[in-house]
């Protein structure tokens, strides 16, 4: 343990499912991302001192608190007992904006706190700690946004070794845009919107799909990760709940998005691009077309697929 | 149109599959494998003159017969009339084996007529013809066995476009195992027993492990290779009509395997294993095992990853 009394960490914005990759694919961006300091205190346990930029709404009772819940399972998982920490929040995501949200404060609560206490725990430790806090206190249950936001760029994870994810190669300048619109969806929601058995045909084209992305990543091959970018299996059912879908896609592909569609869950939007000026082209797109269903102030955003979560030193 | 009088061809063996890649991958053998010889006539149109090892049980109506059917749609696709074509089959291939037969003597076929014809066809139309032909006399619409037999390799092949093959990297020194009990399934009827629909959880499973096959392939990771080979969707309908699956997938394993299970829709199994050393134990261990429950004399076959269909002067 070292003698630090504060460390705080950075844990960035995430797109999960990216289209076929229903539960199974995720990417991180570069910004936005949420912010979280552990400091030190002398009561043994959790308490959360602070939470900024979420108009009151998350919980600051460290039990229900995807935060506090990761920062607990870090406790334990570094084998230490009587450590209090208290942990400060900075929200630089929506709430329930298919953003990873809830995955990038577990997830820079387990790296401020392993941090501060010196916890030495391994990537798979992490995953399963920041997941710890997602499922207690979103019921998730799937690392297709921790992994991405604790390890960065693309990776897929396997519903069999949850703590596991798997780095896929980033082709050079591979740049996202996402665009929120001023909606918010429940993840729980969203996930009974997906019925419960696949028609097989429809599935087959997923995992088709999923394996020539993978190819398409690999071989650097722009055209094939644009046929791959299909969700057969849960847009069919989450689309009715975001007005404008079909025209905020069409926007984006025809600024010249390889594809498009729901971040998660939704409601927010995003698509894969060739470089940061198509991301743009495609962020203004999606905005416009979001605009004129009346969905206006979209928050936009426009990164190259980013580096993963990390101790930082200035302030948020 | 050249002179030539006549032309022959080799298409290899497939396993239809690979266990997590239901409909969209497949991979050749280097044997064993069928042959199809054509020759001009001059009579316009197909005709079979004789079929060789197939016990007297294939269809010499050429309208009837996968080399028929594949030859016709050559002659259409190189945009000829007035050809007539004799074809003459070598069965390498048990019939209803699960070993990708009818596409063996579909692609052999089309690799002959339009070696023959000098029809310039390219590779997808290639796929096609030869989907024609395993479409018409197999009902089969999936080129998860046309493509790696035309290709050679590991292929992919994606719903939407059956014409186009996906070449994925193979490991060197794979080889596989491949046991046909004596034991007839319908293609038909094995593709019936699956469910029109998937359960979610097995479906992302599924797409899970094509991605992580994809992933293993190209990182040449045989630990990622081997959780990736398992089959979710099919196996679990299928595997109740081959005796003595359970016992044979295991002995496969414990022989060193990295996975096995139902070549195609079976009933002939087979295992992917390291190099050939591995891939001879496991196919001892594979016929063992369906002897101890009764299916005794199963043909075994051991064999590298292979190259795909080509012409040869040699006779069969």
């Amino acid at each position: 343990m070292t003698n630090a009394t504060r460390a705080r960490a950075y844990a960035p914005a995430t797109v999960g499912n990216v289209l076929c990759g229903f539960d199974v694919f995720g990417l991180a961006l570069e910004r936005p991302g949420d912010v979280v300091e552990a400091r030190r205190c002398s009561t043994p346990g959790v308490v959360i001192t602070a939470i900024h930029s979420d108009g009151g709404r998350l919980p600051t009772d460290p039990n229900s608190n995807v935060a506090g819940v990761a920062a607990g399972a870090v406790i334990e998982a570094a084998g230490l007992q009587n450590v209090g920490i208290a942990l400060e929040i900075w929200k630089g995501l929506p709430l329930s904006g298919g953003m990873g949200g809830s995955a990038a404060s577990s997830v820079a609560s387990v790296v401020a706190t392993n941090a501060l206490l010196d916890g030495g725990l391994t990537m798979e430790e992490k995953i399963l700690c920041a997941l710890a806090g997602e499922r207690r206190a979103a019921g998730t249950t799937h690392s297709d946004n921790i992994a991405p936001s604790l390890h960065g760029g693309i990776v897929m994870v396997r519903p069999e070794q949850p703590g596991v994810a798997i780095s896929l190669p980033v082709p050079c300048g591979l740049a996202v845009a996402l665009v929120h619109p001023p909606l918010e969806l429940g993840t729980g929601d969203m996930r009974s919107a997906v019925p419960a058995d696949v028609p097989l045909e429809r599935a087959v084209s997923q995992w088709a799909n999923c394996a020539a992305l993978v190819v398409g990543l690999y071989e650097q091959d722009w055209d094939l990760i644009g046929k791959a970018l299909v969700d057969e299996v849960a847009a069919p059912y989450r689309t009715p709940h975001v007005p404008g879908f079909d025209d905020v896609r069409a926007a984006a592909i025809e600024a010249g998005a390889l594809g498009a569609g729901l971040s998660g869950s939704g409601p927010s939007m995003f698509a894969l691009c060739r470089n940061i000026s198509e991301a743009s082209a495609a962020a203004a797109a999606m905005t416009g077309a979001f605009d004129a269903v009346g969905l206006r102030s979209a928050d936009r955003f426009v990164s190259l697929v980013g580096s993963g979560a990390r101790v930082i030193e200035d302030a948020p």
